[in-house]
């Protein structure tokens, strides 16, 4: 089942390594058939150079049963439910452990919208999750990776996910996500260029100011939403 | 149109991603023939793997209209106008925003001029414009990217662009130009180098001086200008 | 005698190039026999695009004699020898001079335990040794190489070296080591991009605390010992 | 003439690009023969892709004559020269704007001696050059480039530069040399290798000290020297 779509998930899998975002099989990528109440996900562990299409593990969205797939999922799956299941509008899910998106994760710290670069994609920072709770991180198997979904969800209960489709979780890594997995992935390229940029700027000035807020409408509205005159017409 | 010129700047374009200097399609290249008062631009949002030649858009340099072309042109085009019209001896023009020039645009400095790799190609600092004011960035379509250059066409009131051939746009990146399009992107990668050098020296030293102006002199001058001797004679 | 292993630790050796770990001839790698006491180790000093398996040495785990090979082993040999001699359950060993890890051996710094990327591969702060005395530094061809594995067994006398893989020597550089010499390999690497990020932080915040402890134990229990569910079945 | 010398020291320049160590036609390399009393160059402002190694240029090492080239010589040629004269050992030198050494040059610093990684290549601390006085930047054309292999003959009254393979002119970049042309080159990259490593020591920890004396002595020694035990017999 999902042919197509596993077929798309395995083609953003492979983006990781191309774009220098993972090292070994560290990072997965999913995707949402939301008629089909089922999710795509990387197998776990599973070697870049050796994984194929059909490798890829279909997942019941609501259930988180294994509906077809001969190897276990991405140990992550649970976090990609919960993101798919309280993010209504988003398709396809990364998660990473990209250096510098990694590096602001260990510090516990948001990245700042610091130039246009951020404003064509972010609109605003790029949040950090509070620190994760002894008894969300302990239980049953299962049940932190579901903890650190819940954990991202909360660190948006005021924050537009289509608007901010990343999120990094403390002490650990980014997750990225966008309307389909190579969207998603595109996104967690981006976010790591700006992870990168916005660490320099920080590291010489720990006291520079976000960007005009102007500026930031202007450069996000011009790409995205009604207005939008970036780019060859969709139509 | 300008078949030939439409050739040159989708090579130039295409050396964006060959030096690091794009992520995506972030980036565009043109040039100008300045007897046929046209312009042609790397047309808006488009993946630089599927690009052609014949994409490239031909711009009306002193109305702006579309002379040719089925696609959008970047939406940066009015920027470049404003270049090709106020600095008369440029060929071309090209915008990034490549990771260090970027981050010194974030950060709203200029890049002093520390060392002879500076002098060779850059006559003094290069600078960062002011932040553009609430009226540059609002208005009709066009309007903002407009005002862009004419906050670059401030910037270089008191600069000669033919000796400093690249400006910060603050919170934006940089844009630099050239004699024609491949020239402006060799001074893109020169720019970038010397960004990332002159960060570094400017953590360790913020106090950093810049190099003393009788090498900056004899370097620039060795390379430009009537007395030059680098290089083979292109007589 | 031991071609299977020579293919090993010479695919290993190929590895460290791929992964950019060294530059011309530095670093080595090699692999023990425990049931033939015996290592397989790479020549001194060869380039890596003209080394073959069959080049590989073999030197006896005990007396450190050389058992075959045309070629002088590698210079850091006793290193190694001490290393299989004194932790029991490795089976693989590598020397690199790998940027980041360099960096913090030549700070005299452990690498600090500051995200789960760390915990997937190492129970806690990777260690950096004590200087090495003079008396430790002179003497007889291999004292030096033979003290510099004492002083890492030394490092480890309170440590579990199959939980936490590698090993930071003083002013010079790390080993790592694990279950095969791929496995040792595997290991250098991620050290090096622990290394890279951890320095990151630590710039920017010298008193960055080391991650929750249960955070610690959480990712670092995941994946291995008796309750891991991380990666397809073994068995 | 010198057919052999103009393959390797062309070979040797084909180095610079694949070591990552120049952009665009940044670098030279050239070779002595000290029976014949020429060196080998390459010329000036060429394209890497499109040079050839009958392209080199032969100079006299005593009047600095073109002997024989179509084209001029590198604009540095009268640097080499003096080095070729001052330094009666060496057989190849090489001169690029490597990004880190050259970062160095321009914070106006040696690069200290921190780990064996630099031992095992230079004995000691990479001096950096004073400042050119404004007599030595003007005057005749080869005036400047003349006094720039003066200032280097200067940094080395006190110290051996056999031991000590390279340095950092002032504002300028880095200058390495060999016993011939891709030794130059190989001193070259170990040098922007430990430039990178020493600056983000020094960045970290500006008061780090050198490393101890009788490891310096230690690594240098293993491998240098009428004692060295590194490496194959080349007997």
């Amino acid at each position: 089942m999902l042919e197509q779509l596993k077929e798309q998930v395995y083609n953003a899998n492979m983006m990781l390594p191309r774009y220098g975002l993972i090292t070994f099989t560290w990072g997965n990528v999913s995707a949402v058939d939301r008629k089909e109440n089922a999710i795509v996900i990387k197998p776990s562990g599973v070697e870049y150079d050796e994984m194929m299409a059909e490798d890829m593990v279909v997942i019941d969205l609501k259930t988180g049963d294994k509906l077809e797939g001969s190897m276990n999922p991405s140990s992550d799956t649970l976090t990609h439910l919960v993101l798919y299941r309280t993010f209504p509008n988003i398709g396809g899910v990364v998660h990473t452990h990209s250096r510098w998106a990694t590096i602001y994760a260990q510090a516990g710290r948001s990245i700042p919208a610091l130039g246009t670069t951020h404003g064509d994609y972010f609109y605003g920072e790029i949040p950090c999750t509070r620190g994760m709770l002894h008894e969300e991180i302990y239980g049953s198997p299962g049940h932190y990776e579901e903890e650190t979904g819940n954990v991202i969800a909360e660190t948006f209960q005021e924050r537009d996910p289509d608007q901010v489709p990343a999120v990094l979780v403390r002490n650990h890594g980014p997750f990225a996500w966008g309307k389909d997995a190579r969207d998603a992935v595109h996104n967690a390229v981006v976010l790591e260029e700006l992870a990168f940029m916005a660490w320099q700027n920080q590291m010489a000035n720990p006291f520079i100011p976000q960007m005009p807020g102007d500026l930031l409408d202007k450069h996000y509205l011009r790409k995205h939403g009604a207005g939008a005159y970036y780019g060859q017409s969709r139509k």
